[in-house]
């Protein structure tokens, strides 16, 4: 097994620019979170609602694309700073290309920067972008057997958001389960949020700012 | 940059087993799928609605998660020989794994493989596993900008299938921009299906019935 070693590299140097990040974060009092979720969880349109129910911060925003500017396009919308990394072909974020991001930041005028990472479940969980946290990001319409089915992501992030709850009714999701089996793996918060009609996202918002 | 070469070389070993897989299925006359979308697209509630009603072939299943057998188990009720893989991590399926899958398989018995890959759109898009053809998954509640945002799984799948499309009254979902979007890239079949109710089912199997 030739990749084993060579991986570790990879996560090593990772982890060396993921501490500069880091240092450079602290000392600008900046929070940073690493949102996780698979393709069409619905990352964009959650940070969208919680853009527009934090006034009071100063937000920037890390978009990491396969392909294509869309989601970098819709938080300019929002008149908030955003730099999108195009991965160009790599399932995730790593820590270096998100510090290239930061300087392109005004750091000293930001509260909050919010990454979205390359819609996956699996591989960004991996990558530490020296981010202050992981939030993990799951929709009602994928099922509620996904923390079963990745646990390291849940294992790793410090909240999960369960999206698009107007869509219970029309799905056969056990949210009893999906709670208690999350919470076997950690006990996180879990918030239930519809993005477009601003449902629970001022809960979320609230916990947000305890990280301030 | 040390990495590049490795995964180079990881991806040529791929490749001469997927050879070896290619020349398995050729001699015993088996047909295998590979069947790619991310978390909760509802690749195994296709496989459940398309091996019902394909009753007049022998389906054989391999099943590729992360964690947990729960997709094993779905389909083994269905009556049908599955392999359960558990990748113990990796974000995607590779030949090796799949040749020892086929091994536990009476290839001769057997007139279609299906494999159902991670829950990912992005890294199973790049290993060959010997398989006849890619087949895309996609959910309406996913989203329309997946053809754009994932392009590599467009150029390489040989059909699309559009799942959940009850919900399509529920999603700003334009379909005739995802439709054009795919065609773009190629010039693939796109079934559009409702694996619950079976809407859509019969088309795609009749697809499914000409690679045989």
């Amino acid at each position: 097994m030739v990749e084993i070693p060579i991986v570790k590299r990879v996560l090593e140097r990772n982890e060396i620019v993921a501490n500069e990040v880091r240092d450079m974060l602290r000392d600008a009092g900046v929070v940073m979170l690493n949102f996780i979720g698979g393709p069409g969880a619905g990352k964009t349109t959650l940070l969208e609602a919680t853009i527009q129910l934090l006034p009071d911060y100063k937000v920037a925003v890390i978009e990491g694309d396969i392909a294509t500017t869309t989601d970098s396009e819709r938080i300019n919308r929002l008149g908030v700073p955003v730099v999108q990394i195009e991965t160009e072909g790599s399932c995730h974020l790593e820590s270096l290309w998100v510090k290239r991001a930061l300087e392109e930041i005004n750091l000293d005028d930001v509260d909050f920067v919010f990454v979205e990472n390359v819609g996956n479940l699996v591989c960004p969980t991996e990558f530490d972008l020296g981010e202050h946290a992981k939030i993990g990001v799951l929709s009602v319409t994928e099922g509620d057997d996904k923390p079963r089915k990745y646990p390291l992501l849940f294992r790793l992030a410090e909240a999960v958001l369960l999206t698009k709850v107007d869509m219970l009714p029309h799905f056969k999701f056990d949210e009893g389960r999906f709670v208690s089996d999350i919470k076997k793996i950690k006990d996180v918060p879990i918030f239930k949020v519809n993005s477009l009609t601003r449902e629970g996202i001022d809960i979320w918002v609230d916990w947000l700012r305890t990280l301030k």
